[in-house]
């Protein structure tokens, strides 16, 4: 045990170092390693705004109700870190991507497993509602080369901004997702509907929180991937509506340019014809570039 | 609305510019300072540490559990405050002292306000246990003149380390609290019981990180002291026993050198005698310096 006097007592010039030497006889030096550079950022910061007793207090009722705010449908501290961009930085941290290759964004928290694989094309709209969207492109390595069998995973929210799992007996089951493979020449195609913006759970403290800072609680339009093929690294990302109204102020901070795209809206009968939808729709064209691992 | 463009997409290097950005428009400006500043360190902290993504989601299961272990008797974030040295942080912010006058240390969760008012020299002790102690000490301005009527909370764990709070039906009730006045000379005196260390409560995520630490969570032995006097800074602090096994690792940071003070056995009959004891008993004799408003 080192003694606090080796440090000297604690006081406000040495108290991370001070905490520090106390984690010492950790048995997880990483554990140590996070908890002594949390704690050395955290005590600055609290320096740097010269946090009062009452403002302490207000901060540990907040964390105290952001914890009872979850449960098992409902995960109130993710939510905070996306406010805070920090989900963002973590997963910046972890995908760093060399230039040319698609960059990631945010998983979510509405992905589902075990989506049933469908062919090329078909439409994951089970509902028939919203407005008709096809979307399509090649996946292709960072040497221009197409990548064959790749598994797409794709799911979005409906045109009134919900996904099936928070619409239970509204949605069809598996609606609006789907597992799809890239053909020999890289090629990939589906058809699903036109995303909209919709609000992150805004009715407890982070809610709140965002609300007094001036913040609205939208995500703009966007629709997710993830890309898997054997020798290359996997990918987590969105497309997103470059005209929605939000793409500027996403409140999870997800937005990349490289990952928006256009939607076209198709009105020409001969492309009309030959895209299986019986009336005008929007085609989204995109390409992937993934990492060798 | 500042765009987020104007600092550019959000990014590894501009993450906590980008996110201040969005905060540019809160209501009130120090909650934004104070938001903006934590995130500037936060993110500063996840970089240094190069979180990954599944020590993030270890992270989030920790603070979802701490908050569930808060009810109306438990509080979890205050001891996670506590054991990470924030609360004594907060405390030396707001309590600097000039040289001379005494330091303040954490109130701690077991303060009783409206104690009964006990005459110079009571007993504090209803129950009879423990190894009997009489406390006596003067309390001066920091130019050394007495100061009369000072208020006088104390209060103290009995000797198995619990307050009478902590064991309601076991302790009376007021067990070990009393709140006194100084007399004209600045003198003061009370007696109680000597004080043992305790553990912090250790059952929750908080008591199984101080484990992982390597880290006990015992306080040594104290008493807390609230004085208050008009036109004078009210001072909250303990005096602590300097031979206490945990006395160089406080769980919770609160020992400053010029809190400790010696507990002499008194042994002498005709000191025993003038005491009230019917036998050896410890005295602790310390002096306060209060700090002009």
């Amino acid at each position: 045990m080192i003694k606090d006097y080796e440090q000297g007592y604690f006081s406000e010039q040495n108290s991370a170092e001070v905490v520090a030497a106390r984690n010492a006889g950790a048995k997880d030096e990483r554990l140590r390693e996070c908890v002594n550079i949390l704690v050395k950022h955290v005590h600055a910061a609290i320096k740097e705004m010269e946090l009062t007793q009452e403002e302490w207090f207000k901060t540990i009722l907040f964390l105290t109700e952001t914890g009872h705010m979850c449960n098992d449908w409902r995960q109130e501290f993710i939510l905070l870190s996306d406010v805070m961009g920090v989900s963002m930085l973590v997963d910046a941290i972890n995908n760093r991507k060399p230039s040319g290759a698609s960059e990631s964004t945010v998983l979510g928290p509405f992905h589902v497993a075990e989506v049933p694989e469908l062919p090329m094309g078909a439409n994951i709209c089970l509902d028939g509602k919203g407005e008709p969207m096809m979307v399509r492109g090649r996946i292709l390595d960072t040497s221009g080369n197409p990548i064959e069998g790749v598994k797409i995973d794709v799911w979005q929210a409906n045109d009134e901004g919900f996904y099936d799992v928070q619409q239970k007996g509204i949605q069809p089951d598996y609606n609006l997702r789907g597992v799809f493979r890239t053909a020999a020449d890289g090629s990939y195609c589906f058809r699903g509907v036109k995303p909209k913006y919709y609000p992150i759970p805004d009715d407890g403290p982070v809610g709140k929180l965002l609300g007094a800072l001036g913040r609205h609680p939208y995500r703009p339009a966007h629709f997710h991937y993830i890309l898997q093929a054997d020798g290359f690294e996997t990918l987590i990302t969105h497309i997103f509506d470059p005209d929605d109204p939000y793409i500027n102020s996403d409140a999870v901070f997800g937005v990349k340019e490289s990952l928006m795209a256009k939607f076209q809206l198709i009105e020409k009968p001969d492309q009309i014809a030959t895209s299986g939808f019986d009336g005008p729709y929007h085609l989204v064209e995109h390409d992937f570039v993934l990492v060798r691992e």
